[in-house]
Formats: structure tokens, C-alpha cells, sequence
């Protein structure tokens, strides 16, 4: 439980209750055209600072802004990102989007469900996806999931808007509320027993999915309803996980959208 | 034709025939689990060079290996990637692949054209589709495309040894002797006439695919017989590429395979 975690100390991942346990990070950072642009649309998104190069605030003078930017030549940008951040003139600093309860979820669509998803630009390209499906929500565990900020903002490029992110502390007990409120839990593996494309899918579905080599644990596997595979006959037997993700959302919508 | 270009001038692109054109980087940097153990089952593959941790060198020692490894520590191959890189213990260096010409590939499966798509992270995750799908080549252009090196062959995860990199100079042209192959030649795009699920499909079979933000090209996009866009329903229009590429390959494997 060690606060000081791999890879997270750029992203201010202090906790605003108590400096032991981790809820939320205090601040997200968000850069990059679709990420700012969308977070200066959505009307629950408080920003608290936003620089702009001159070029970017005359871009984003069609929008409406809820704060005035900063001024600022792109090596300012440049300086407080690093050197590979694709920023396109745009930074800003913002609470972070409140994290709904799982009660709180609408019970007629698809939320996907990560276990231990730990790579920022999966999970961003992920959220990006879920928001082109009209997927609700994320669900992930407080610990070994990244947070909502930085690079997965950039990835989901405009989807934290759009997709709730659901912080639960255990995933088996979050997957069984959803099972309580009628979720069908189907896990997606690799070497799953059946083929996704012919189970019978209904709404509301959660699609589960594990980490890059390691897969559903098991008792997440354990807690889904079935755990099915994406039919692969080449000769490598997995994909990436936002691709699998994103085949698995075109799959369900097309069934539930039929059905 | 600047031989310096952008990104690249890390990746040894210096070319083996005369220092003014490029063709092929002349060596391929390779790291990480899969992409070196794949590298080291194919008999094409030319390495020179292997380093590996004492772990790795462990694991390795079911694969058959052309090549010794010469053990070092961990740090020495973080010296040679830099932080970022996550190889697992393994680091090869090894000739390029052969790049075959159009009118060496099997006419009876499926093909992605990728236009100007830089991203190595993108066109690896691509041809780590391809290869669990079973397409057999990915057609770029020899420009504004990323090398079959680094970053690209590590998020290929193997696939560059399966799925065959056919490098050309125009990519209007090469599309041409496609289609005099026999090849359709069907365009992605999110704002496509028809729907690629409601498409007669057949092989051969070539998928077009532009750049984020940027999508097809004027002249590629004309080149196609059709542009077809991935039905989205949510609130974001359009999908990463990778992901783009993945459910592009799901549908066209099952359309072909059910014919």
C-alpha cells in the first residue's frame, strides 16, 4: 500500500483526503486538441488553468471557453510535458471528473470492465473506443489502474468526458454489483471457452478484460458468467488489449443493437 | 528528399545503397519477450548480434538459438534504449527483413495499405493484428512511414516475422498493381459511403487505412473501389487506427472465411 507507486510520481497522484490511501489524483493534467477542447465542453469539467499558444486560442475561439488561457509560447507547453508529448498548443489543469458508484450506472447498455490494465495509452485508446460504441462506463480497481490524466487523457482523446470512470477497490465485488443489477459478465480471453461472436449477448453487458500477458486473474475469470475469445487463425493467438477491446465493442453493439 | 527526416534520425535509417535515398534502415534493433524469441524462430531472420539478461538467457533456453547471447545485466540494455523501453532482458540486433514487391504476394488473402500512418506504436499494433488475423502484408510508403525497428517491431509482438512489410514508393501505384492482381481495394474511413459490415467483401482483399487526423489522402481515397466506415454509434466519431485496422481485419475474416 506504499503511496509512492512505478511510474506515477509525475502525475500527482497525491490524495486529497488522506496522504496514505489513494482515491483520486488531486489535479488532471489534459493536453492535446480533442482532450482540451472536449474537457472546455463538458459543463462538469471544472478547469482551473488553461495555456494556450496563440495559434490554439484562435482555434479554440469557436468554442465556448469557461476560462480565458494563458498566452503562451509552445516550448512553455513543451517544458512541463517533456519532449514527447504531442500537445498541439493546449494545456490545461482541472479537478478530476467524479468517479460514479456502480448503483449509479444506467442498466441498459455496455460498460467494460479492466483488470489491471496498468498501460496509460491502452487504456486511453480503450476509453476512446468505449465513447465511439456508446459504451457508459470503465470500471477498474483504485490500485493498478492508471490514472485519469496525462497520457490516458491524451489516448482517450476527449473520451474522459464522455465515459464515466468507475473506481471500485475489488474488482470481483464490483463485478458481482453489476451481476446484482443484471449485468451479464462476459470475460474476454484469448483462450476463452466459447466464440464471442456466437454467444448470445444481452443488455446490460460488461465486457471484461485483463492485462497485456497476464490475463483475467483468476477469480475475476471465476466471477464472469462465460469467458469467450475473439476467433484468431493467424499466427499470433492475442491482440492487443485496446484492439480486443475495440473488436469486442463492435461485436456487442452489433448484437445488442440487433436484438 | 531530405535524407534527415523527423523521428528518425535515432533509427539508423542510413541506407546500404547510396546515402541520398532511403530504402531500408540497415540494421533492425529488437527487444523484449516476444519480439526477440519470434525473431529467433525464423529461419529468415539474419540476427547479429543477441545480449540477454541471465534470467532471459534462461527462459531462452527451449528456443533454438542461431545465435549466442552475450549475458549482461539489465542496466546495460537500459543504457541502450533508454528508460522507457520495456525488453524484458532481451536486446538483438539483426538484418532488415527482405521487403517483397507487390507482385510477390499471394493473391488469395487479405492486405492492409497504411497511408503515411507515423506512428511506430500505431503500425505495430497493426501488424500485430494482421498476424493474429492472418493477413499476409502491410504496403506503406517508403516515406512517412516508421522502420521496422525499435518501438515498432516491440509493439508487433513477433508479427514482423509473419506478416511481410512491402515498401513502396507510391502509394496511388502500388494500389494500381494491387488491384491488377485482382486485389478490391476497400478505404476505411470514419465519414465512408457504406457500411464495411454491409459490404460484399472478397478476396483478394486490400484494406486502405490513413493517419490519425489526417485519414486517407485525396488521391488514395480515389484510388479505392469504395470507402467504407465503421458504424459508430457513441460520441466520438472515429476510432484509434490500430483499433480502426483491428475491426476492419475482424470483419473481413469473417466475411471471407464464411465464403
Amino acid at each position: 500500500m506504499s503511496p509512492k507507486s512505478r511510474k506515477t510520481s509525475r502525475s500527482a497522484r497525491r490524495d486529497w483526503r488522506s496522504p496514505r490511501t489513494k482515491t483520486a489524483p488531486d489535479v488532471a493534467i489534459l493536453y492535446g486538441w480533442h482532450t482540451v477542447k472536449a474537457a472546455l465542453e463538458n459543463p462538469a469539467r471544472r478547469l482551473r488553468k488553461l495555456w494556450a499558444t496563440e495559434n490554439a486560442a484562435r482555434r479554440l475561439q469557436e468554442a465556448r471557453l469557461s476560462i480565458a488561457p494563458e498566452i503562451v509560447r509552445p516550448d512553455f507547453i513543451d517544458r512541463r510535458l517533456g519532449p514527447d508529448a504531442v500537445h498541439q498548443g493546449l494545456l490545461a489543469e482541472s479537478d478530476p471528473l467524479p468517479s460514479p458508484g456502480i448503483e449509479e450506472l444506467p442498466d441498459d447498455g455496455t460498460v467494460l470492465v479492466l483488470d489491471q490494465i496498468t498501460d496509460p495509452h491502452n487504456v486511453g485508446a480503450i476509453l476512446r473506443s468505449a465513447a465511439a460504441f456508446g459504451a457508459g462506463a470503465i470500471i477498474t480497481t483504485a490500485r493498478h489502474s492508471p490514472e485519469a490524466t496525462g497520457v490516458l487523457a491524451k489516448s482517450a482523446s476527449g473520451a474522459l468526458e464522455h465515459v464515466a470512470m468507475v473506481t471500485v477497490q475489488n474488482l470481483a465485488r464490483g463485478m458481482e454489483e453489476l451481476r446484482i443489477r443484471g449485468f451479464q459478465l462476459i470475460g474476454l480471453d484469448s483462450e476463452g471457452d466459447a466464440d464471442l461472436d456466437a454467444l448470445n449477448l444481452r443488455a446490460p453487458l460488461a465486457l471484461v478484460l485483463g492485462a497485456e500477458g497476464k490475463g483475467l486473474r483468476q477469480l475475476t475469470r471465476a466471477t464472469c458468467d462465460q469467458v469467450a475469445r475473439i476467433e484468431l487463425k493467424g499466427a499470433i493467438a492475442s491482440l492487443n488489449v485496446s484492439n480486443a477491446a475495440a473488436v469486442a465493442l463492435y461485436v456487442a453493439t452489433r448484437k445488442l443493437g440487433a436484438a
